[in-house]
Formats: structure tokens, sequence, C-alpha cells
């Protein structure tokens, strides 16, 4: 549509029905479809190639409903992150066929399974109550087309637990790898895998851990050269990096 | 060597000469070559399959000297990073085909500049005095196996001037994208691309930057999906993930 | 009233009736309507030449009622922010031609709707969370004579979206921008017209937004010339000067 | 020059010498002409209607030298801030009508004297150790169209020193308010004017003024509603919004 | 008590009756009644000539009534700080004659209202909402024997309001003044009179405020030399240092 | 099982039966029970000769109790911290012999009462509200086999409270110092003992305390050397370490 | 000669000379000595009855001259802080009776050596590193009218070295108390003697002492209730509000 | 001496020649010998049984030789750390027999060397550059009493390393671990072995390690339970107390 309406303008230039100043004034400007509320960019999935995704903060279980149902018809797979339980709910009464994941917040719409990536994605969690952020990350990966190993449960605290699953991660293309208190577990790992590690700081932890900073800057000094990072319990980011990083 | 050693426990134990308690002891050592003040890891290079790279931060130009000399016979590429101008002038002194990059305190062996990448990298950096920090990824892109197109002084104040230089970027397979100051630019450039971002903050600015923690927290919070961020002013560790990326 | 107490003093002065040193004291001493929780000085708007403006955080509802009561006789519009819900319904049950904006806590009495700007204002919100600080903006506006033009959901990350708009905007004698997240949109904006931006930020985001501060010090950091910044979602700041340049 | 080219693209469009498909992509990069190692925006002195500013941080004499020599012929008025010792020597023998400002690190050509304001601009200072910030304000000020009213050493725990020259700045279109240590300067102005007024934190101060950030969350916080704040120590910032405002 | 302990100690040294060795250690031992919760201090209270003081934070209703109960026939004025809602309910159906003060969480027995000070002190709030702080303060000063005067509303964005009480401040022996949001009222007070400031910062104000995190900064800053500062929130220790200088 | 496993692979390559190559990469890899959310690590516990540690927070009150019934068969004493009210309703129905401690929300089963220490241990808390971080230390060290000596309430704003029990520390082989508010207790008691002290700042506070930061400094300044430091509220880990030195 | 000016004001208009609104403008501007670069506020110190105070950070060396110079023919004493090493030089050349302190980086004329205090103050460092600090406070309650007692290297490290000292301190009628590091020694002070202690942190100590923070968040925290605090290293602040508080 | 004087005390006392009133009073009195800038404190080594430490920073090298020189008599060992370059030279031209460590800025006097340890000490750094602050640790055991192994250039991010010496450090009965940049590496030693580990933060690393900021957050949040922190850089603390557990 956005290229129906330039290829219009460009049309009318070339047929002399609009000048060349009104012509720059209006190819500076993009179609959107206006629900209101927000304004739903297509595009964006177009040119990423990838699946829809709607980030439920601060929105009601109402506009939630409808952003899916404006969104079905041209998508496969939706994914819908941090939804409130009451959004949930309504989504659930409105479309039989979505998945719900309590742990990790996500609503999503997976019809389309096919495997998009090239080989093998991993999602690490440091301790039990980083699972929430890690299967976040796991969610937004299968619906991108990579259904990921999940290694949970091993902390540097007990580094030899983690030799136990170092020979399953060595031939992943990405790992996206969960860590609250110290966040020292991207740079072990990242320290024995050759691909990039993916960071997400946690908030898990209590006093100076201060809502998971204290994750965040060990992860930022990592001194394993493979190691980026994401905002702080940005499972879904760190999947869609890693995700990405398989299909590229 | 280190195989060596394993496998000579091995044979020992095949042959009964080595009781099994002694050989778990011993199979948990691995060797090092000792030079005294830093034990050189030369698996690490061979494990990664990447150029040896050797931190030049508070090391003394003798030093520098003495561990060029050591890897020297075994890799082909060495990148030196944050090395000193004192080092630099005994590195150029020791070495006649040691290439010095004074403006990001690179100094490097890059000897073999085959081609290691699937496609193309792109190094961007928002203002000119971002430029040692992207020089830096680019550096080390290089001795990795890519040569990337360099786009500077694109910052987003002058938003327009971008799209100039974005039909050359799509392509890309990933970014490293470098800015101080407000550091917007890895949210613009990540929202245009399909590929994955790496944002490095630059200590550029001044006032309430706070030497680079502005831009960082900036990048952290990118509402582009496809951003991840490394150390402020690390431009190697995003040098070398995108390699990574393109090499996987 | 205090005009009135001074020629008192002056003319006592004339008329011998007061020592040079008594008035010299008395002169320094302005007068006040005392509430006893609150001194009410209807001399600021009368100074500024703005509709009366009430901070209701903090105010039990019988005195955002009681406080409205004494302002009517005197003020044609008044705003009042910060409302808590328990104050919305007092004021709805004591005033019916009072105007309750319960997305952005806002009531107010806008009953002179003449125009008092010279030209048009725009208040930007990036994302459809920044909303209820957008709104405190145009209401605060609306209230001082400006019906801005409201452009929501034009987020950097979708910056070709911003494009659509960019005509409006290009005339605007000032913007209010408001941006959570990384807040980077008005950097973008204020890159892009030629009058003043004033940029908010909002609480928005997770993680290392920190409630706002990520978005401030973007916002305090911007490359762009013509930004300024006020208290994160402070929203009636903004709109606040804004319509001061508008008038001005 | 951009405009040329643009519309050779659509003249090309219209003479059906390009394909709509090219076209869209063309018309999308901006011409820049390229000096190695800053892309000179003329653009952005057109749109804005303003002088150039060149910020002169982290660029040596030679840039500095040769960048004014490509702006000169296009501009009456340049602006040069945070020029260091040496770029001010070199600068003085390249150029003889360079006026160079030591104290707030400045250097111009302000050879359009013309007035472009509609009313009065004032720059204060609240102690004398502000000055070289709040004189930075005032030279943007000047190149710009107004010579502001400098008031300085006006600081708060002097209150009494402010009411003397409160006449003067009761009739101002903006202030430029720039203040260390506590700086509550900005909120004793602003509750006495009806104009905005643009708070510059100063990094004046010792202890836990730590480098302004006390004087900026001061100024974040001021009750008074017109006050807006720039960053720390950027006159440079306060002076160009406060002479939109006057050029309005 | 404690005193009696030490001289039967030094008693049975003269007598003979100790050796020099258990003395030494025995004398560094101070005597308390163990209530088990709380080691009560009878000791401070008549070390400093004060009234005691119980901080009711973290207290069970059943501690508080205990406590209370305890001092009462040592005490003829008990002050009780923090002081929970149930606290409340428990001392009043305990105690007939304490004195609840809901707005500052204060309960207290002030049973010796004789005059201890030599002068006068005044308490000072800059917005209705830093009243409770100032009212803690206030209740401190006058169990403590002076009746401060209060001035509550004059922030200094109204700084003509402050002077329309400046008459009655000049004369104090101090002054505890209160303030939120920038906090700024001391320094402009601490200008103007003779006496030592006592700043309290208060959590009042929104966003970049940080719970008074800014107020604390300012006023730590202040350039008025006369200005001393508490925790944020403590107006129970301003009013104590107030009420020792009165006494002095 | 761990070894078992081990020594089958010794066995299989001292047969023949395995290659050198596959040997290494399986020794590697440690067995671990898997209970599905969490990997009991029951090796830990025999490493350390120390009893089993569960950290309550973010789990189920299912998870705890069959965590504990997994537990219970091979460890006589087992210590649950940060347990929610819930887990504590659910472990009370099932193990009657569990002993639950609501104010440091600990629940253990203390079956094995020997002394496991050389020594006396110390727990200081500085306040009464301090006690609950100092009771899950004192827990901790029961578990650990010694009974501490509990010094509470003695903060040094009443130092000479100090000195009544300083004779009963002077031998204790390590001292654990919990406080809040300024947290200045260790180093006034580290000055004092000539044993190890490991301090434990608390929340208790208000205003400028940000939940125990300003005691974490405090503490980490101390100028008494014989101070280390725990993570705020880290009772258990302050305990676990003085237990380690008691039985070293 | 601002009395005068008011009395001429006020004389106008008993004599019919001036109308009332000219004679409101005017009273509010009160006069100044212009001395071009600072304001010099002869009023202020006969407001406050003090020596003349002028802080000499950022001020040169003439200017430091000339403004001794017009200060001496009024004031017997003059105290000047934060003075350079080169002000120093020019001060001593142009004045043989000015006393330099080196080590506290203060100039001063003490001439009127009169006591104006009512009793004893003392001045206190924790470690022979805070003594400028200290010295800056004792220099500054010299002028004022007190010899204070110095009482330097009495650490709560070593705690029982302050009991030495305590008997002197116990009759002070306020205690400025310096320290670095935790800054624990205000709070130990502060529950021994019956006086207000000023606290004064100071930048010394490593780590994450952070330039005095830690010591300056200790001070806020105090748990005794007598302390207040002033900025890091602001001995002058100290001192002065000592020396207020001694002769009111 | 300090026990001469007390007893003389308590002899006056039998002997009646001192009242009760004045014994009390005298017996709170240690006595110092005063040098002048710093009361020497031979008791704290007497009661600590350690060599006497002098803390370097800020004192002159006439200070330094001037402390050395009263200690020597009474101490066979003495510690002097953070000595200046010029205090070094100093040390060295007055006495023949003291050992200056550049490296780590220590100057001691370690005469009696026999073994006062019960056991292992182990010191690691995790990088080259950390070994200043591992070496003052080290410096420190050593004149306590105990050669510590060194373990150094074992960082995580080769934790494969830190095996190869996993089986020395496993009988340590204390270890001091230090790290900058992410300060992972006390996590994983904590992890594997059973004594306690102190841990050091260093200000190694760039950008977000903020000088050491992050690794004390890490190692603050470590989940290994068996880890206490110190200051960061404070090798000569962890080393003490190290020292103190070795000898317990």
């Amino acid at each position: 549509m956005n290229d129906q309406q330039l290829r219009e303008v460009l049309a009318q230039v070339r047929e002399g029905a609009m000048s060349e100043a009104d012509a720059l004034s209006k190819i500076r400007m993009l179609p959107f479809e206006d629900v209101g509320y927000a304004k739903l960019d297509h595009h964006r999935a177009i040119r990423h190639g990838m699946p829809e995704v709607v980030f439920g903060e601060g929105k009601t279980p109402e506009q939630m409903v409808q952003i899916a149902g404006r969104l079905l018809p041209h998508n496969a797979n939706i994914l819908m992150t941090r939804v409130s339980p009451e959004s949930m709910i309504a989504l659930r009464e409105a479309y039989s066929d979505i998945e719900l994941l309590e742990t990790c917040r996500v609503a999503r719409f997976w019809r389309d399974k096919s495997s998009q990536g090239k080989g093998k994605l991993v999602v690490m969690a440091a301790g039990t109550t980083d699972m929430p952020v890690a299967e976040e990350a796991a969610a937004t990966i299968e619906v991108m087309g990579t259904v990921p190993l999940r290694i949970y449960d091993v902390g540097v605290a007990g580094i030899h637990r983690l030799f136990g699953n170092l020979e399953q991660v060595m031939d992943a293309r990405a790992i996206v790898c969960c860590a609250g208190m110290e966040g020292a577990l991207p740079s072990v790992v990242g320290g024995l895998v050759p691909c990039p590690v993916i960071a997400v700081p946690t908030g898990v932890g209590y006093g100076a851990s201060f809502n998971g900073l204290a994750a965040l800057l060990t992860m930022l000094n990592s001194c394993a050269s493979n190691v980026t990072v994401v905002n702080i319990g940005n499972g879904f980011g760190a999947g869609y990096v890693a995700s990405l990083i398989n299909r590229g």
C-alpha cells in the first residue's frame, strides 16, 4: 500500500500532474492503518520477515483482543509479551487457538511451526528463578522458527554442573544466557563456546543486586569477547537477536 | 600439547600405570606455558578459530614486545588493543611488519587477509569524535576476515543524513553502531534494518552524559528489538561479535 | 489588595503618619488569603496572566473541593493536576461543569476557550503508554488558549512513521515531545524542525530504564540544539512553557 | 544542490528515464559535501535559518581551520564552541576577523549584526564562577541576532540582590539562568517572571555537587512552572533555544 | 544505678576486696535494664537532659505500649516517632493522657510544658505536602521546651510570599526549614537570616526528585554558609538539634 | 555416583572400550538428579561438609515441600531461607519436626545438634529492627554446629552500651555484626576485637539510607582491618562464613 | 548607603516628589558596589555580624588581591577559602599582615582577636588525612571569635582513643567532627556528648568511598539525634555554623 | 604503660588518695604517645598480636621515616601500604633493611619470618593487571606469618585454566581472590572450595566498570555462600583477614 501510494506520486510526477516541490514533501509521508490508540505497522514485520510482536505492558484487555484481531488475517505467528492476567483471560475467550504461557507472561499464535533457522540455539538460565525471563526468550525463538535447547539451573557457584551440559552447547549458533544475582554465567559460558552469547540480566537477587543492576554491570564488563547484553529482564530481545543470527 | 598430556594420562590408565583416582585429579589440570606475568592461552585462539587478541592496558612495552614475540610463530593475525604510546614505539622498533593505528590505540599483525565472513558488515559512528571507538571495531573486524563498510558522522539530530546511506546497510549481516551523547543512533538504525545491531556507547559528550552512561542506558532501553549492547567504548567486543555473526 | 496595602503604607509615609524605618519593614510583607493549609496566591495568576493551577498530589478531596470553590469566582479556567480518583469523585459531585480527564489525572474548568496563542503547538508521544503524560501537556495547553495538534505513537524504532507527520509539525511554534524507554524521539524531531522542542521523559520502560532516568539522560544529552527538558512525567510543565512561547 | 539532485531524479521520472522503484531508493539519499572527517550539513543552517555552529571538542586545530574555511563563503555568522587553546591560536592566525572569547572557549565570526529577535533576552549567572557558561549562552544569542542583557552574581543566598535587577527582567521574552552549587536561582527567577526560563546547571561547587548533578536535579525539580533545563554546562543550547523563542 | 555499681567496684578496690585486674574489666561494663527486645537506656536522657525518644518503626503495638509503660515513671515528656496506625490505637487505649499526632505519625506525653529554651525557634515548610515532616520537627521542639513559630507554604517559586514572614524570623535562634522538590528554601532563608538553618529534605516531588535525593543534594550544596542538613524526612533530628541550640 | 560414572569411563579406557578422545569429552560431564525445576546438587553439601541449604525466594510451597522431601533422606540438617508465609504453612503440614522461625523467614531441620566448631561465635545487631537479619545468621550458625552468643541493640550512638558486652566477645573466633542506618557498629567492634568481623548491612533506616546502601558503603570503607562485608540483609552468608572460620 | 537610598525614596514620597507606583518599583532595588566581576555585598557581613568571607575557587590572583583591597578598609577580619597557590603568592606580596595557611588553602586577616563566643568549641578529625578540612573549620572559627580545641586522629577503629579526650569535649557548645572513609566518628561522638555535632565528610578513603559519598551517607543516617551534616569537605561551613551557635 | 596508669589510679583509690568520682573519669582516658600528626597506637598491635601497619596515603616522606623510626624499637615486622614514590626513596635512604615492593606500593620490615599460621593461604588474581592488589594482599600475609600460594591470571573467561590449579587450592584455609572487570572469579572459586573466600574488587576495566563498582556489586551478589568482600583495591584488608583466619 505504501509502495502503491509512492508509485502514485511518482506516476503523477511522470504525468506532469504534480510539481516536483509537492512530490518531495509527499514522498516523506508513509501510510498507516490507524486503530486510534496504536498505529499498527504491518511494514515492520514485512521488512524484517518476522512474526508480529505486541508489547502488552499498559494495554487494556480490549486493546489486546482488538490488536490481535487486526493482525491475525495477515500473520501466521504473533507474539504478545508482558501480557497482564486480565488480558490473558480476555485473549483466551476471544481466540481458541491462542497459547498462553503464564510463567513468562507471553501469549502467542504459533501456527507456522516451520523451521526458519540454520542451526541450534540454546537458552540458559543460571537459577530456577531466572526461568520466566529465559522462557520469554525461548517462546520468542520458537515463533521465529527454531525450537531452542533449554538448559536451566547451571549457575557459576556450581560451575561443575555447567560442564555436564557443555558438549551440548558447543555447536550452537548463538546462546541466550539469563542470570540474576552476580550474573557471571555469560562470562563463563562465553569463555567456553565459540558463538555469540546474548546475556540477559534478571532482577533476581536481594540487597545490593539493585533489581538487576549488579548483573547488568557484570555482563557489560565481561572479559569474554563474545558477549553482548540486553536490558534487564528483556528475554524477548535476546531471543529475537538470537533468531536473527540463526536465520542470517 | 594439552591434548598430548591428556592422552598420556589416559594411556597410563589404559596401561594400568595410573590409578583411576589419580587420573581423575590430573585430567582436571590443563597445561600452560608460563611467561611469568601472563599465562598465554594458545588454546583459546584454537578453540574459537580466531586471531590472538592482547589487551594492552596496564602492560609495559617490554611485556607487549615479548608477548607478540611468543605469539607470532603460531598466529598469522594478532590484534593488540589499548596500546600505550610507549608500547607503540617499542613494537614498531621490534617488528617491521606491525601496523600501528594510533587513533584507536590498536597495533596489529594482519598477514592473513583472506576473507572469513559470508557477507557484509557495517561500522557506523554518530559523530566524528566517536571514530576512535568505531575504528577499533573496524580494525578488529578486518583481522577476523571482513573489510567492513565504514559510515561515519550520521547522528540522529541530522536524521536525513542517515537516509543517504540507508541503501548500503540494508543487506548487512550485522552492524556495529557507535554513538555518544544521547546514543540514539542504534535505535533508529535498528528500526530500519533487518539484521542484528551491536550498539557501542562512547564517552563522548559533556555534563550529564556521565562519560557514556547516558548513551549506555539509551541503548539498553532501545525499543528496537534487534539491538544488543557492549560496554562503553568497547569497539573491540562489538567488532568481535559482528565477525562471529558473519562467520557463523 | 496587595497594591492597595502598599499604597496605604506609602500614603501614610506621605502624610507623615508612618516613619521611614517602619515603612521599609512593612513593604516587604505581602498579603495572603489564608485557607489554613495552603496560601492561595491569586497574584501569581494575575502576574503571569495564566489560569490557576492546583497541584493535587497529597491533597484530600475536601481540600480540592474547597480550593476550587475559592478560585472559581476569580478565574475562568482552572487546571488541577495529579488528581486522585477520590478527589475526582468529590469534584464531580461538587461542580457540574468540571471536566475530568481520568487518563492523565487532570480535572479542569475550561470556560474561557478563546484562543490565546499566536500559532500552532504540537504534542507528540513516542508510544501509546506515553499518552497520559502527553495528555496532561495537551490539557494544560488547551486551558491556556491553544488546541494543540496531537501526534502519538511515532517512536524512533519506526522512524519512517515520523515522516508521515513531518509536514504537519514543520510550522509549529513549539513542540512538546514525550517519550519513555530510550527517549530518543526529541533528538530526532529536534533535528528536523526549526522551533523549540520541550522534551518530557516518561517512566515507561523496563529494567534499566530506571523509571524514566534513562530517557531523562538521553534528552539532556540531545545533540539537537533546540531541545530543553522538564522533569520525568511533567507533562504540565512542558505544556505550560509551550503555551508561554506561543503567547509570547 | 540537494534540491537540485532531487529535482533531477523527479525530472528523470517525469521524462521516463528512471523507474519508480529506482526513484524511491534514490530520493532517500541526501547529498553531502564530504570533508573526510565530518559531513558538513549546510542544509541544517538553511532549514533552521540559523548561523552555522561547530562543536570544537575533539577536533584538531587543522580541522577547525579547514571547517571554518569551507563555511565562510556561505555564512555571515559562524559560532565555534568548546574551542581548545591550540585551535584558538590556529584560528587567529588563519582568520584576521575571527573573534576569540577565551573565557567561554568560543570563537566566532559575527559579521551580520542585524537584529533578528523581537524583544529582550536576559542571561543570568548566580556566581562569578558560572560566568563562562553564561558567556557561552550570551555569545550564542549575539550571533543569532540579539544582544542580551547580562546580569551576573545574583545567587539566591543573597536573594535581596536579585531584586535590584528585577525590574529589568520582567519584560524579557526568555531568560537563560546559569547556576552551580545548589542551582536554585532558576526557581526563584521563574517564580517572579512571566516568560520561559531556561536553566543551565554548571559544574561549579564542591563535594556533593557532583560536577553539576546537584544543580541539574534542583532545576529539573523546580516548582516554578516556566522552567526547562538543558545539560550541565550547555550554555550554547540554552542560548540557542532562547534565540528561537525570541525569533518565533 | 550505673554510678552505684561503679562506686561499688571502686569501693571494693578501696577495701581490697577486688583485684585491680578484675576492676579494670568490670568498670567497662555498664548496666542495662533488659526488656528483651530493646535495652532501654535511661542514661541517655539523663546525660543529655532531654525527654525520652522512642523510634517506632518496626516495633509492634505491644512493644510500644510496654516501652511507654517503663519510661513513664521516670520521664515527664516522652516522644514516640514513626508510630504505626496500629500502635496509635494501642497507645490510645493504654494511656488516656497520650497525645496522638496522626499527620506526622507522632505520639507523645507532653506533661512538663515549662519553657526550656532561651529564645525563638521557627519551623518552615515550603509546601503543604511538606507539613508532616515539619510537624514532626515542631512536635519534637515542643516536648523539648519551646513552642516554635510555624510558617508553612512559603516555597521559593513564590519568593515574595516569604517576605511577608521575614520580619518574624529575623530574631530566631535557629530555623528548621523543610522542603521537597528542588529544596531551595533553606538557601534563600539562610541568605537572609543570621542564625543557623537546619535543612530537612522531604520526599515530596515526582520524577527526578528521587524521593528526596534532589532536595538533599540542593541543601548540601547550599551557598548560604549557615545551613546544615539532616536525613530525608528527619524532622525529629532537625527539631532535636534546633532545641539543643536554643537551650545551649 | 559421580565418581562411579567417572570410574566407569576410566575403566572403559583401561579396557580399551573407549577412545581417548571420547573419554576426554565424557569426563567433563557430571551427573545430576533432575527434579525438573532445580538440579539438586548433593555433591555441594558433601564437598563442603555442610548442611543442605535451600534458597526459598520465588519457589512455590509445593516445590519447597518436594525439595525438602528429596533432601531429608540424605541430610540431618537442612536450612531453608527466605521462606514465604505460604511455604511455611505447607512445610508445617508436611513435616512435623520442621522448625519455623517466622521472624527471619527461616525453616529448618536441626536434627544433628552436635558441636562442629572449635570455639565461640558471636552475632551482634545494632538495633532491634536489625534482629531478623541477625537471627537468620544465628539460625545458620546453629545448624552448622555452633550455638552463637547473641548480643542485640548495641548501636554506636550508645557506644557505652557496647562496653557492657565487650568482655564476652573478646575471645570469639568470628563475629557477625548486623547494622542498618549508618552501619558503624562493625568498625567500632572491629577496632576492639582481634578476630574477623563479618559485617551485614541491613535495610533499616529512612531517607538517604537507600535501603541499606549507606550501611553497605560504611562497612566497605571501614578503617578497621579485620572487617569483611556481605550483601545487604544476607545474614545467611555471614553466618555461613563465620561457621566455616569456626570449623577451620 | 542602601538605607540612605531607601530613605531618599520614602522622603520623596513624603514630599510628594515621587508617585506611589514609582516608589514601589524602586524600593525593590538594592544598591551594589559593582567591581565588575563580583558584586561585593558589604551588607551580608553587617547583617550577620560576621567577618567577610571570600570563596577563592576560580578567582584569579589579581581578583583576589583586588577584592581583599576593597574589603580591608571596612573589615577587621577577612577569611579567604580555597585559595590557589598562585593567589597565595600574590596575596603575600600585596599584604604583609595576611596569614597564609597552606594546608587548608586558607588566607586570612585576623586582626580582631577578641572573643565573640560564649563557650568552648571543639574541632575533631578522625585521621591525619582529614586535617586539612578540620583546619579550614578551625581557621573559620578563629576569625569568628573563638579559639577551638583541636582533637585529631581519633577514629572509631581505635575507639578507646576517643575516650582519652572525652572529658575535654563534654562541655563544648558545639563540635565540628571531620571524617572520611566510613565516617562513623560523628555518630559515636554524638552519642556521648549533649551538644550539637556538625559532621563534615571528607574525600579521604579509597575504592568505594567514592570521594566522600560513603562518609556523607553514613553521617546523614546517623542514629545519634544531635548530628547535622554539611557538604563533603566543607570545613568552612561547619566552622561557620559552630561559631553561630557559640555566639547565639 | 596503659595498664600501669590504670593500676596507679586503682592503687590511689585503694589507698584513698583519689575519690571515686575522679577515678571514674580518669579510667576512661587511655595514654597515647603524641607525635603531633598521628597518635601511634602501640596497643592495637599488642591487642591483636599483629605487626604494626602504617597507611601511607597522604603522609609526607618525613612523616613516614619518623613513624618507622618510632615503631622499629618495638616491632619486628612493620607493614607500610600506599607508599608514595617519594616516601619509598626516603625510607630506602633511612633504613638499609627495609624492603620496597614498588608494584603494590608496599614498604615493609619483615624481620620475624617465623610461621604464624596453621595452614595454607592462597592469593588469586583474575588478570595480570589485578596483580598489584593481589601483591598487597600477599605482602600483608607474609609479614603476618604465612607465605601464601600465588595463583595469577586465572580469569573466568578462561575457566578451564582455573582447573589446572584447583587441586592446589582445595586444602587452603582461606583464599584471597582479586578480580576487576566483571569480578566473577570469587563466585566460581567459592563454588568449588570449602574454605572462606575473601573477594577483592579491583579498579581494572573500562567503561561501565566504574572503577571497580561493577566488580564490587558482582562479588556482593555472589551466589556462593562462602564469599565475603572488602573495599575496591583493599588487598591489605583481605590479606589481614585471611591471616586472622589462618592464625585462629
